[in-house]
């Protein structure tokens, strides 16, 4: 197909075509003649891809450029996630102290994280903002909120080992990206069920599991 | 205290401080003179929660004008959430029949959602972008996101609940905005554990928990 019909299907106009094939995102199709070129399939699902990261996960040209590079590779789930985990990197310096505690944090969950996680410096930053305006998270909070992300981890990781090996990143991309944003609208959906149930009086059975 | 010493306590430039004091985030101080304020400790307060929520939240400064201008009055806890549930809304149309489809999609977990909560969209629009990269979200994996969306939605509330009427708004903004980038950078260390677990053969116990 030519650029116009991509760009068409793929809902994005021509110029933003252009931007995402000069930046690198979008590989070059195939040259017809001087100023025309043929895409495929492969083309229009990149650029559905890029979209998607850019619309919904938010994610930057610059951060996209680092993390497609890696997409056309068979790969292991591992490997799959290790190439998406640098994403939405701390901006700023985080202080030795506070990774020490985000590092005993998780510890106390009994979780095996790398010392150099780089979501650790994440956390700490979380934990420390909460901290700087009076309201450090508790033990008791944290603890609920790691038994919630256990929860989904555990069916992501599942996910993603499901998958052929030659999709492993983009599924792990799609993950940590788009399942984001879909787990922090329901929480916040969740919220509001909450609200309504506790109106009326019936909160909803309590939940007890396990963190790990 | 004069406006040097509010900026070295919150960490930030002075010409930040000045930023927000023209933008209206934060208050103006008692005039001591033609160009000199007295500043207190709820301005320093007010400067470290504008700090949390711009360096972690991500918010920008005109979601911050919309929040801030609800935060100083008593309030309960439903209308505390109210005042910040229309944060970091989509942008663009979704359209009617995605929307009719996230409603169906909370209606079958027993969710109490209303037809025009702001979260729907939000969701709509995550459920689109999966779907656009042919890996439409299943319903087995909408239940697991939909349970720890719960069990983290109930401690919330009762957080919230917990707090006197004066800071509810700040405690749901902190809830909505800062506990969001914390389970956030939870979960991928989650799925980081769960790879280290798997590796070794040990994935952990399988949980089993009611999503209402």
């Amino acid at each position: 197909m030519r650029i116009s019909q991509l760009s068409e299907r793929a809902g994005l106009p021509v110029g933003t075509v252009k931007f995402y094939l000069r930046t690198g995102l979008l590989p070059a199709g195939r040259a017809l003649n001087a100023t025309q070129a043929e895409y495929e399939q492969r083309h229009l699902e990149r650029l559905r891809l890029i979209r998607a990261l850019i619309e919904v996960g938010r994610l930057s040209v610059a951060e996209l450029q680092q993390v497609l590079g890696a997409i056309d590779g068979p790969t292991d789930t591992k490997d799959g996630f290790s190439a998406v985990q640098g994403l939405s990197p701390v901006k700023g310096v985080v202080p030795e102290e506070s990774l020490a505690h985000a590092r005993e944090v998780v510890g106390d969950f009994g979780w095996t994280i790398a010392d150099d996680s780089p979501q650790l410096a994440s956390l700490a930053r979380s934990i420390d903002a909460l901290t700087s305006i009076g309201l450090p998270p508790t033990v008791a909070r944290l603890k609920v909120y790691a038994e919630a992300a256990s929860h989904v981890a555990r069916s992501d990781v599942d996910w993603v080992s499901a998958a052929p090996e030659t999709e492993r990143v983009t599924l792990a991309l799609a993950n940590t990206v788009l399942w984001e944003a879909l787990l922090d609208s329901l929480r916040r959906l969740a919220v509001e069920n909450q609200l309504a149930r506790r109106a009326i009086g019936v909160p909803g059975p309590r939940l007890s599991i396990p963190s790990a």
